[in-house]
């Protein structure tokens, strides 16, 4: 038994299952997700073995140091799907008839379609517990991965009446090699969060970032902050996320709906706004109209309002609750060193830099650097770098 | 003339009007965009008057470095309205009355609507020209206003045909003052591009948070970076931004239109994957059915691709195209000093530091820094960097 294994706490699960030690871990798909979690055991002095249906991810993944690629020989204990949800079902099958001893976890974004897929196709339940890291990129392939990549992280276990404690443990240890924190839920429970945290804020910014598309070059030049972060994430691969909406689609479907009310209800608020100002455009003192204006606006109102409530429950970075740090603005010349000037000042000052955002702009010899710390070293960090010259705008 | 009036070239427009000095500016409205304004100009040595319906607000600008409360000798030849789009008519006209001399701009981020207003209730047009920089934080009111909000932003100008050439040339001016980059257009075709990229990426991260307003607790807990980017703008003010989308509600019809087309395009595909993976889920190998999934999904594929597309077209913070900097990955300490230590070495290896992101992990002793460089010094700052042992991963 390592010290290591249980070092990481479960939130949800009070005390862990006795932890069990895995001595060799096959990895099945050496992509962004399977090749991050390759670096990550291998870091730990596991055995890993990899094996992909491209032999070149494979042997990219093993050059980056994520384990050795799978040779006949070879008998793991614990088998690893990192293939899309789709492919969960007939790969597993086809694995546990090479490995009788193993168990089985899986790390794909849905897990009822699976679960579903392996019980009707006479998989064997027993040795599986579907699993999802909820971590990942904009960016794929073993070139991506990251060995740190589910440090901190939610790692969601989906354990079925079928699961043996023994498929349990083992995954639970896999996360927690990791560094990450096990939740269990059941899969519908986990295909509901997804739908809500991932997969609808996906389909929204890219149907925010679709309007872009063929808009006129002069329109779009005017993009800022805003539509910049409401678009990152549809930079995102189409073929993957076809496949994971597909794979999600009831639960997808019951926020879409939903989300659609209020929709309508904001669209056809706008548009009597619209009829409205149209009539009383020919004429008559726009003050007056104000009153009228913000009764037929209210189910707008009301969504922004609903959407500050629910932005606010959001977790912070850390997973603490949101607005945990402070921001301590200041000025610096836009020239190199003058950022670690500044830097090395906050170390000076004893105050740990918990984030760092430079603005600066086209043509300027200036830049706003904003430094998150803990709120109650905010007024230290400002008094001191004050003291120290720079210009501080706190 | 100052030798700073000509100092900012305009974009699109090419040889900017003759500059045109302006000795006193009177801003109505010491709300963010005023109160930066005031600093922006006040910065520059101009002298600066303000005046807002609630005088602490003007009082709080003033005592920020913002300009002076307005007095009734001031005589200010340009008078600039940072009020809310539905004002800007009424209060112009009511301050034309007090100065007769004087020319006006507004900072409104709609232009339509405001200009109608005055010229169907007998404002002087003439002396008149709509204005918005494109620039903002989700923070209000004078204590989040900051003196650099404009540099190197877009701002608008929609000179009607009957503007004055000296209302228009004291209008560059101020945002010549300001660091920001001269647009002009029609008050419809800007209308258009804010619906495009504000208005409708404001409702859509409002409509995607507002998911969360009710929704349990543990599915929340499971939101990562993806759903915090897509929804970090619906936290912004409820009542501004109602009485912003009222102001513009046919521009935001248009779009919002085409988007729900895009919408129920996608619904229907993933109703229709559900319908057929209920009768295929009564038996036969799931693989069979992939070819029919990806017909069926192929509006949503559509629609992911055409994110792709239209998120690649937004052009980057520098106001260049998108991707021009390259991420160097370097794993640090979470310690005091170590993210100074390595900016440091970034300085002495001469590379001009553009951006920085940092991400830990709970209960982790390291964290991963991504130093966004040129392409070209990208792999001079790796090889520095690794040179001195750093643990770079690029």
């Amino acid at each position: 038994m390592s010290p290591a294994g249980d070092a990481i706490p479960t939130q949800q699960d009070g005390p862990a299952a006795d932890p069990q030690e895995v001595s060799s871990v096959l990895i099945v798909g050496a992509g962004l997700i399977g090749s991050s979690l390759g670096m990550a055991l291998r870091n730990q002095g596991v055995d890993v073995y990899l094996t992909d249906r491209d032999p070149a991810a494979a042997h990219l993944a093993e050059a980056l140091g994520a384990g050795r690629c799978l040779e006949p020989a070879n008998e793991p204990e614990l088998v690893v799907l990192a293939t899309p949800p789709s492919t969960v079902g007939p790969v597993l099958i086809q694995y546990q008839r090479s490995y009788f001893n193993a168990t089985f976890t899986d790390l794909a974004s849905v897990k009822s379609q699976p679960q579903r897929d392996i019980e009707a196709n006479g998989g064997d339940v027993s040795r599986f517990v579907g699993g999802h890291p909820l971590a990942g990129r904009e960016r794929s392939g073993p070139g991506a991965a990251r060995a740190d990549l589910f440090e901190g992280r939610p790692w969601v276990l989906t354990p079925s009446a079928a699961t043996s404690p023994l498929a349990l443990a083992r995954a639970r240890w896999l996360a927690a090699r990791c560094g990450a924190q096990v939740v269990t839920m059941t899969p519908e429970r986990h295909d509901a969060a997804v739908a809500l945290v991932s997969h609808i804020p996906q389909l929204m910014a890219s149907l925010t970032a679709a309007r872009l598309e063929s808009a006129d070059w002069d329109l779009v030049a005017l993009s800022g902050q805003g539509v910049r972060d409401v678009t990152r994430i549809a930079a995102s691969d189409p073929a993957l996320w076809t496949q994971i909406m597909a794979s999600n689609a009831p639960f997808i479907l019951e926020v879409l709906d939903s989300l659609r009310r209020d929709l309508d209800e904001a669209r056809d608020a706008l548009a009597a706004v619209h009829t409205a100002g149209r009539s009383s455009a020919l004429g008559g003192d726009p003050r007056l109209a104000d009153s009228s204006t913000d009764r037929l606006m209210r189910p707008v109102t009301s969504l922004l309002e609903r959407g500050n409530a629910g932005r606010g429950r959001i977790p912070g970075k850390h997973g603490a609750a949101p607005a945990t740090y402070t921001l301590v603005p200041v000025v610096v010349a836009d020239s190199p060193g003058e950022l670690a000037r500044l830097l090395v000042a906050c170390g000076d000052a004893g105050i740990n830099v918990e984030d760092v955002s430079i603005e600066h702009s086209q043509g300027q010899p200036v830049g706003l650097v904003e430094i998150a710390v803990r709120p109650m070293a905010a007024p230290v960090l400002a008094a001191a770098l004050r003291q120290r010259g720079w210009s501080v705008h706190f």
